[in-house]
């Protein structure tokens, strides 16, 4: 079977799993479309990507917009970088998934390079472009506090409705040691949920302290700065990222991985009970210390209450998320429901401009990352996306017969000098009926037909499609070739003699 | 010294290539920032490509709102598509450079991917999708008028200053087989250059037809269809692609390539003379015979007189262009100077989709390309570029002192609710002049400082930077907390009192 296939496909260097994935989609084109010729592979997008046809874009720009919207009201600068980045960014010995399942490869010069898995360590690398890695000195003022919505990239064995890409908005701030950092991003991630419609009542966020975990695993031999003898990675960051898949695999998985790291069984349930502690009270009295970390923790609630956002933050003594580099502060927003992956991930990470930059680069930074596919699903959920029909034109301008199109070109031009949008149809149409119903598929707001009676006399008629008289007539009206700028006030006046 | 490096770079697998370039980056980081410690390559973009600071990313984003509005202006949609294509999308044997110089790899699964070169076969693509091959019958209703603004990709050995990435405006209709398609996309050009102040005096469009083209090469035995003996490739579109050098080369190298193709010494000077007819009707001379190509270009040149674009369009019977699948008008945007690389270039393909999609599929397309880079240099040279100072964020709010964040964070986002845009200072400062730096260099429109006396009275002051009083005096008012919304009215009233 493989080889026959695999001779069919005029290829004999297809993988088995490449040939299984193509009788998948074969099968999949045979449901949906028998009547059809076999679909070359190439006119696919490549495996778990997505194209965006002007349908699916409206939304995407809708949501996009909103998250720019929200990042201008808290005072961010947008920034981008290429997809593709360098291997070493991401090479962290810490088995996260994220660098687990990179799009990588070798280019023909000999360089490993990646589309990218994440944002942070870009926004990490073009930091510390602007700092003397000699003194840590930052040569832009900061805090900075910026944003982006990269697409990001990830490889890993396709099954059905996972994605390979998906795009995020990411929100930094560099140069802020204290939790007021936090605050603001949370803060930032709430305003765009309310202005969403998405109230504390369907998603909330959990937040939690590294630092807190750190003195829980200290007790515990895992303690900060201590390597992994296997491998050299970081303990507390490779314990942090077991103790993250407690949801999926469950306490005894994670205490058996624990084990390899050299946690006993009885450190292990320790843990385990610490990460159940139901408040940061509870969870202090569990450690029996009062530390700093749990006053952080503390303090940022209080200010939450403050801000106006507290109703939205809940304490999760588990959640630790799934990235080596956090050192503080974590949190992940979720549906309450319980129904979808997390919404969207961030926390402190200060030590990750020391990795890549040296010792004197001790940069504090907090950032979250808020994926553009769950929250979709939400907004669908709580039927909060906008209707998205058309595209809004102001002006379809159609000609009678080709020899009024260059009259027609000639209206549409002027009428755009106005700053309308207007959508000329390219073929001219006798038939009046088929040129509204182009009008009325884009949405347009007005209908123009060049017509050689009203050339003749140098007008054009305008009719309008959304405003009807008192008795419920359509206003149209006859707008001199030299005047298309009064055609407003026209309609207007046209309206009021209509209902006079 | 290959050897001596290669071991001090740790990896015996760099190529001499690589090296080299490596030890040139070495040199301008030692003449760029001698007192630095000598910066790891990962901290740098991937060769060839750019970040976007927040400075240059203000740029980019009203470049592309410029394209967005300008294909709004003219009824376009926007859509969208992976980075990452198929290989066998651009597998057009032609020896176009954009071919040849694709940033391609094999990925894990075994499937031959590339960063995408340009967009149009992936507009290609996406129209086939929504196309049944056995009939050719498009189930969406034509014409389709999108556009998109993709980063493209090649790889070439890098020299300084030429990038492997570029953005690009791509406009594209589809389903219209007449000259009104091509005119729709010219405009579309000449409304963007004219909105941005770019006149007909500083950019000109060269225009013309490949089917004349096709006329004078037949005429010389390199016919429609006709296959190269060597690769299978098509003859007349290998034979377009020599001619599109003739700037570059010159005519004896041009004559040289033809020869390859089996044109004759003989054949390839009159073909040379033809391209340099200085008008469409001497072409028509030349050719002997009055064809509907040449109508074609005469029409199109009658209707840019009518649309108001014609002291843009000039003919000229060189441009070619250097993609493959064009067949029918094609143009090109420069600049009058001659100084700068073509600024944007398209024309008509009605053989793509029956390319990819078979004989039934004979979807007749016009598209353009419009780069981003040249169309910037040229905005430079001409002094068109607006200014980009600051965020230009409506407040800055600080507390006097930590105690007084919660209250600060408090009043930021009442004014946000308001709409406004709002930079809450992370860090406390007792100085009022550290906060007036913060807020001048964010450009900020009004500055709220947070201090104890006021907010002890229930009210906060604000600080207009903009506005000032007959006397040049500041504009500030004592906003109550509890009416933060009431601020434009105070300031107005402020305002006209001192003014009275």
């Amino acid at each position: 079977m493989k080889t026959r296939l695999a001779k069919e496909f005029n290829d004999s260097n297809w993988s088995e799993k490449k040939i299984e994935k193509e009788l998948d989609r074969l099968v999949e084109v045979g449901n949906s479309a028998s009547d059809e010729i076999a679909r070359p592979t190439y006119l696919d997008p490549p495996s778990g990507t997505r194209d965006f046809y002007p349908q699916d874009m409206r939304v995407r720009s809708w949501l996009f917009d909103k998250f720019r919207e929200s990042a201008s009201h808290f005072g961010f600068q947008e920034y981008d970088a290429p997809v593709l980045e360098n291997v070493q960014l991401y090479e962290r010995k810490a088995g996260e998934e994220i660098v687990d399942q990179m799009y990588n490869f070798v280019d023909k010069e000999g360089y490993h390079v990646t589309l990218r898995p994440e944002m942070t360590p870009t926004l990490a690398r073009m930091v510390l472009q602007k700092t003397n890695l000699q003194t840590g000195e930052v040569r832009v003022p900061l805090p900075l506090k910026w944003f982006s919505i990269p697409q990001c990239w990830r490889f890993e064995t396709t099954q059905r409705g996972r994605k390979r890409e998906h795009y995020q908005w990411n929100m930094d701030i560099v140069g802020v040691n204290h939790v007021h950092a936090e605050l603001e991003l949370l803060a930032a991630a709430c305003f765009f949920f309310r202005k969403l419609g998405i109230g504390p009542e369907v998603v909330g966020i959990k937040v939690n302290s590294r630092a807190v975990l750190e003195v829980v695993l200290a007790k515990h031999g895992v303690e900060k700065g201590k390597k992994n003898e296997a491998d050299g990675g970081d303990l507390f960051a490779m314990a942090c990222i077991i103790i993250d898949k407690l949801d999926k695999i469950g306490g005894d998985e994670v205490t058996k991985l624990l084990a390899n790291i050299g946690v006993s069984t009885d450190s292990a349930a320790e843990i385990l009970k610490a990460l159940e502690a139901p408040s940061v009270e509870e969870l202090a009295n569990l450690i029996g210390t009062d530390c700093e970390a749990i006053h952080e923790v503390k303090r940022l609630f209080e200010l939450a209450e403050e801000y106006g956002i507290s109703d939205y933050l809940v304490f999760d003594a588990s959640v630790v998320r799934g990235l080596a580099y956090y050192t503080g502060i974590v949190w992940e927003a979720f549906d309450r429901r319980g129904e979808l992956r997390a919404i969207m991930g961030g926390g402190r990470y200060d030590r990750l401009l020391e990795l890549y930059g040296g010792e004197k680069c001790q940069i504090p930074c907090v950032g979250f990352g808020f994926g553009d596919c769950v929250i979709m699903e939400l907004l669908k959920d709580c039927d909060k996306l906008p209707k998205f029909t058309g595209s809004g034109v102001d002006y379809v301008v159609c000609a009678f017969s080709p020899d009024l199109y260059g009259k027609a070109a000639n209206i549409s031009m002027k009428l755009r000098m106005t700053g309308a949008t207007v959508d000329l149809m390219p073929t001219p149409k006798k038939k009046v009926a088929a040129s509204f119903k182009h009008a009325d598929l884009a949405g347009a707001r007005r209908m123009v037909f060049v017509a050689p009676d009203e050339i003749a006399k140098g007008v054009v008629r305008i009719k309008d499609l959304r405003t009807k008289t008192k008795n419920d007539e359509a206003i149209q009206v006859d707008c001199p070739l030299d005047a298309l700028h009064t055609v407003d006030d026209l309609i207007a006046k046209a309206l009021a003699d209509a209902n006079s």
